[in-house]
């Protein structure tokens, strides 16, 4: 099958190439970059020199959906918005990187992007590409909205506690820590080299685009209103994020009995590993991979329960989690191309 | 004045040697440590060759009794219990950066530390050195319990909050992160550069030596029972701690309220800045210094107060304290010997 | 086909495993690690949770003879040349990632690596595994000496240039880098996290064992006695090394002539990428890779030639030139289960 | 004593900052900015928060000229040799840490810095700044050319094999490292956190400011034409130069002869320490100190000499140097507000 990726010069679609290397089905026919085109993509990523040969081309709508059956979009806020209705309309489905069809909310999209949202009858389209709660409709879609980093590492921590009723739903507090790589290759002071090096910071606190998009989930799954604490950190590394997640217990379960709900949980998804009782997972675990590790804690002294959650933000966060949706779409094995081990040390 | 150290191959040691080196009023007769007594310090520490040229020695209570006024405890837990008493019976004072005489119940002490607390009547003449809310007790005492670097990072940022009643005292969260160096100098897989380097951690849920410390400060300041949720977790960097802390404001402040409140509680204390408003300080800021710099958020949504605190972990949360702990206790100018800036970069 | 891991605690070990994962002829039937056998394998490496569900096994070399085709030496120097004799009297083919069989005299062997070489019939065995200078001999060997990290690099560095007589072959000075992995998992204050995070040291100068073994490869191809300058240097990351090498040109060869004779030499060598001129490779280019990138600089102002040879250690230095080298003791692609992109950023 | 400093967004200025808040004999009165005017200093630099109160200015050079007796530049290439001439007119010295007074030669300046030389009577005023070469000149002059960092490492490392007589002085080559921090505050993909971390890099071969300056300052000392061959990368850290130098002996020296000779070469120089035999100094034995130290080692095998030296290439090469410059101009002791601890780890 021949796909496209557009976006060709951040690192979302230099790891879809990664990926995509080395999956049986797909070859990408085009890398579309408007700020690089008529460039050779190992111009501007060295790394792939002598295996991708490959210059990177301007977007024209028409010829690509003659050309390709599939585009991802590795673009930045409100791109795809513009570029994506037309390419449906035209039969090519499109999985989406970038948030631009993750809310549907109108107002908050505006709020947190800046600009207005995607017409209302894309945004219905939409599917919000989590695997692990939401496989049949990934299925359907012609328009996959491939979920946020610190979304897909919260979510998938808190769902089990969440669906079976453990937790009271209106505490959740998340202290979430990013890897730089998150902060994608546009350059900026706050991710200098010099600066950012043996330095860990808070940024965002309040107004990051990652906390309506949790909120929308919760609210999906609780049924009500719910709003989160959400404080994003940065880590001197490049890759991999960990949610630290705390929440109310509603009763006073042991660690031990969460584990198995959460094992019991997770048992048919191959890419979320809940570690037994005393261990809890390190970002190193899964770099490079597309698992998503949690480990749990259950304070019996205050009736607190916390939940560890890590990912590689560029793999589970972003590009390995929109193959394991490209397989799904297509009726794939959902492993297909992804079944790597995580590259350690 | 003559002083000596006891732990003379641990971080703690040589980051008072740092500071030591430029104060006016003291000299270093002595560095103890049983490991290497008869090895020279630069040979364990090159970074001091050609500056300090000095042997170490082993611990002779007698002899050191005479040779020097104050004896700082650079020592692993469990150490200084069994010195300190004979070395005050002579009357040399004492300044502990370990944990073993910041407890005051017996109980939790062999619960978190795995040995009997020291004798009653040395624990009842020590003093929990935090300069910024314990001044004048320190200015007298002959056995100075030096803080723990979590406890305080995370005191400093509750203390306004707790003291001007603002906030509910049984519903402090505290995610912490350190740079590797807090593990000190003692081989371990877990802080072997190639499984730090690029991961993210968190350890010790639930059974860190610092809650009961933190704890025991909290409840004496809220004169009532106070327990808290604190996650520890380990940052790919040498030096630096953020505590990032959620508690429930009592009332609808605004970020900029509690600025001011803060910044009028701290205005005496040359080593704790508060930021203005928008702007949290990361650990870089504080690098090599003695400073403690607090950033808030007010979130106006939830009524949750978040609070970020950063020290050096050597410097504020260790042996940059015990230095300003001295100044006091002689009376000397609180910054004497640590008014310098951080480095930066 | 089945095979054995010998050394299973350490980093060349997960690795094997990680490359072993995707290839499609090949199953790890057993992982052998003496301090750790009894323990299953995601205790010790818990990345290979829920994946490789295994438990680690202590060495019997005859039940090991009877139920595997070839068996990985992933162990410390000295242990391979006392167990691999007895594998091969029985028929089971070996890869030694360890120094025992690669150096031919026996002084030298015990002059660098402080124990006798192994029996001379073996030694005589032994094929030097650098698949770009010697694949016909690879094909039939049953005991393959894989070559060490900094002797892949810069063995392939000058090749060409020696090959093709264009150098002085007395003048070679190697000034090489490596990433912390390079010193393996057994702890070291050298590499505890704290002492070699923001730091680079040369070290071993003189005397590191690769020294012998570069001059042995040297010396064969040039038919004369060569003796080379080497200093190694530990860089604060995990995986990579670079060899810059410096020698004498013998004519006033322009960058350009030298970097068409090396894509000339190697054009039928799928893992060496020679750059065009003014591009030199960085490590993080070859990431995770089995890739040896290299940049040449000819300075005309003083006749020196200057290479810049990188490879990751673990990969093209270790791991992954084993499974090159099976692959072709085996008669399979060369690319056979490498076939992957560099991960980057 | 009132001065200023120019150029006050970068690393270098902050770096002087942190030196001269510890000065006795000298207060900052200005610091000059010309992108960031009118903004406060600590809006920059947030570390120096409550500590330096100050809004940066627009340059004014008769105002400069009646305010200060010392201008520090802090400047890039090309800035300050278009505003000391002035200064200097006026009766201010000046010490300039940009490389434009340091080259004697107009042409070679035009072909490194791609401008023209300043006016050839400044350039035959200004005094290359290595103290320990050169402190007699250093006292009178107005314009002090304050060395680049390569520059230092690498001269201090030859200075007594050359004058000595001890090496072919036609035989140099240096591989050379440097942290991060040499490459300033200015944004560029290189330094980027996502793509250096994890990463070394050769860079700037054969074209790099600092090789006509090495051989300046070598073609001097040996009174004949010297080339180098200079090699620089990069590496994953904040701070710290090494330079790797081999050379060829004129004769079988033992290591322990030449470090006798470095040592009585540099015994009135306190801040070069030679290391004793089998110890080669690495960076972070000298982070954020203005100390040089160098270990030798005689290859009797090759008849080579390898030198590393190293030093922080923000202090003895830049700020803390400018610093030692000025204390030597002014006749106060040469360490004044220099004499600190390397800060470990």
């Amino acid at each position: 099958m021949d796909v496209a990726i557009i976006g060709g010069t951040g690192y979302g679609a230099v790891e879809l190439l990664r990926f995509l290397h080395n999956h049986p089905h797909v070859e990408v026919k085009k890398v579309i970059s408007h700020s690089n085109s008529g460039t050779d993509l190992a111009e501007v990523y060295p790394h792939v020199v002598d295996i991708i040969d490959m210059e990177m081309a301007e977007l024209d709508v028409d010829t690509l959906a003659e050309e390709v059956e599939l585009v991802f979009f590795a673009t930045p806020s409100n791109v795809s918005k513009n570029v994506i209705p037309a390419l449906v309309d035209k039969g090519v489905r499109c999985i989406d990187l970038s948030g631009d069809f993750r809310l549907r909310d109108g107002e908050k999209y505006q709020a947190y992007y800046g600009e207005e949202i995607a017409p209302r009858e894309y945004i219905e389209k939409a599917v919000y590409g989590l695997p692990e709660i939401n496989k049949q409709a990934i299925k359907q879609t012609s328009i996959l909205a491939n979920p946020g980093c610190y979304p897909t590492a919260t979510t998938l921590g808190l769902m089990p506690a969440f669906d079976k009723d453990l937790v009271d739903r209106s505490s959740v507090i998340i202290d979430a820590k990013t890897g730089v790589s998150g902060a994608g290759r546009s350059l900026s002071l706050n991710v200098h080299f010099s600066e950012m090096n043996e330095n860990f910071k808070a940024y965002n606190i309040g107004v990051h685009k990652h906390i309506p998009e949790i909120e929308q989930i919760l609210t999906d799954r609780a049924n009500k209103d719910i709003q989160v604490i959400f404080t994003p950190h940065i880590v001197p590394m490049t890759r991999g994020i960990m949610s630290t997640i705390y929440v109310d217990m509603k009763d006073n379960y042991s660690t031990k009995q969460l584990i198995d709900t959460y094992q019991t949980y997770y048992q048919d998804h191959p890419f979320v590993r809940v570690r037994k009782e005393g261990v809890l997972p390190s970002t190193r675990e899964v770099y490079g991979s597309n698992y998503c590790d949690i480990g749990l804690y259950a304070d019996e002294r205050t009736g607190k329960l916390i939940i560890v959650s890590v990912i590689d933000n560029l793999v589970k966060g972003a590009s390995g989690q929109a193959i394991q949706n490209m397989n799904i779409m297509y009726g794939w094995e959902e492993k297909t191309g992804l079944d790597q081990l995580p590259i350690y040390p």
